[in-house]
């Protein structure tokens, strides 16, 4: 399968490589090992991604300087990095051919090919695989980019499945020349102001509940706008609540801009992900969300405890 | 010399293995290693800490529960492990004869023999190497214990001269059955609620100078009491300040129950190791530390940014 996808990717004329919407390390990691690749052995290629404006914290990943946000006008193979359904890409209609790299376990085999590696920790495990199994050196760049696509998913290092296969890859990129250091300072250590009133923010009006083994906080607009926080700099700064010795699980409940609530669930075992599914979301078992529309968001917070609770009992 | 380590091990009746005052990851995970490895193959071994508390998050590394606190009447070896200083041993004065495995680059050499690699990031590779040489077979629980000394003394994977033997070790630790997951849930999962609350006050209380270039906190006894943290819970927390965008270095003044300031010192690049030796401490060029009698905290301070900024401005 990774030699047929590798000659289709070699018979093409001009490729499109897609990283999903709210990129993260891993699409965007993955979707750039493949762009360097590509370019260097000649093929005509585009990086695209929707938004406009993509997390500064992988503007060191060489070519995301050259990312598009608007498609070529012509193209004939779409080649997915990371993305578990087809809307996520944000294509227009029309009837591409594409390669689906993915390890998502919902991916949705949206491709004609479909290189989807679930028991991976991340995409760019499955575009290693790839390059190795045709025989593809591996550049510095190459290198930089696939190490933090696996870093950055597995929060570098500290959640997921990571076997000994995940470590021995590591290992081979850093022989290649990614630098775990500079890559870790570079992801890591720029964290905006904005995002460290937000931590501060939350230290100071979360609530504990049920014997303190489930914390939780509420963002209004106004939380936000008191901090200078925007609405990413929130992601992943509930992982802080549930890292709390006797929190098994913790609930983050944010207020959109636009109105309605963004709900993320976190734990260290309980299965969250089913009360995800109630309210129409989704994730894994130990990180899941949902959206709702307008409501009294302590309301919401007391049924989501509520839920937790029964769950904790059974 | 890894032979001739491994054969004077052997050879010895009783041997006492040492991890340092205030154990952390890698002294434990390494004494442990080797306790587990020496036990296996029959010989009487005692692993020693003078500290009667260590930290419960390393209650997880088989062997944790059998560590003694008092020394053994009668040994015939030593082994020192990731400790510099024959001092932070805190064994009492005679003629002992021993093996000092170790990484750190001012190691003393104390040992008749003295297995200092310090271009290693963990006296848990040290130790890996050592019994690799040897041909011993790494059992699940010496895995784990390795696993966890070379994680720690990186905080997981994020600092240090990491390389690619650094991770080849680590997935090779991983295949023997350490599980990297579970270890970074034990060691990085089970904060107290008190140090959460440290985490507040700190970041509610901070201040930044020089266009906020450098971030400071202090610590009173006030502040300890309010958020009912104790002084352990203050080790690494400075980190977050240091990893705001615009921070080049941070200083955390901690007022000691004994009367006191203890000084800690974070950059991203500066040598703060050249302030510290000033006031007679040490360290390394970006994490170093120092001692000072009572003073005023705030005047201590704006002397220490003044020196930084003259740092900064060469």
């Amino acid at each position: 399968m990774y030699q047929e996808a590798w000659k289709r990717m070699l018979e093409a004329n001009h490729i499109v490589i897609v990283s999903h919407v709210h990129p993260d390390g891993d699409t965007l990691g993955s979707a750039l090992a493949l762009y360097d690749v590509l370019t260097r052995v000649g093929k005509k290629v585009t990086h695209y991604n929707t938004n406009n404006e993509l997390p500064r914290v992988y503007d060191f990943l060489p070519g995301f300087a050259k990312t598009k946000h608007v498609l070529p006008k012509t193209f004939d193979l779409v080649v997915s990095c990371d993305c578990s359904t087809r809307d996520r890409l944000k294509l227009p209609k029309g009837d591409y051919e594409i390669i689906n790299i993915d390890h998502h376990i919902t991916n949705r085999y949206f491709g004609q090919m479909n290189l989807v590696v679930d028991r991976f920790t991340s995409a760019g495990m499955v575009v290693y695989e790839l390059l190795k199994a045709n025989e593809i050196e591996i550049s510095k760049e190459c290198a930089i980019c696939l190490y933090t696509a696996i870093a950055d998913d597995t929060g570098f290092f500290l959640y997921g499945d990571m076997d000994a296969l995940t470590f021995s890859i590591v290992s081979h990129l850093v022989k290649c020349g990614a630098n775990p250091q500079e890559i870790a300072s570079k992801v890591k250590r720029r964290e905006p102001l904005s995002k460290i009133r937000l931590y501060g923010y939350m230290l100071n009006h979360f609530d504990l509940h049920e014997n303190g083994t489930i914390a939780t906080i509420i963002f209004d607009k106004a939380a936000l706008e008191s901090t200078g926080a925007k609405r990413h700099d929130t992601k992943n700064i509930i992982n802080m609540l549930r890292s709390i010795v006797n929190v098994t699980s913790a609930i983050m409940i944010l207020e959109e801009k636009e109105g309605g609530y963004k709900v993320s669930l976190r734990s260290k075992d309980i299965n969250v992900s089913q009360i995800a599914l109630e309210y129409q979301g989704g994730g894994h078992k130990t990180a899941a969300g949902f959206e709702v529309p307008s409501c009294d968001p302590t309301v919401l917070r007391d049924e989501i405890v509520a839920k937790i609770k029964r769950i904790t009992e059974v």
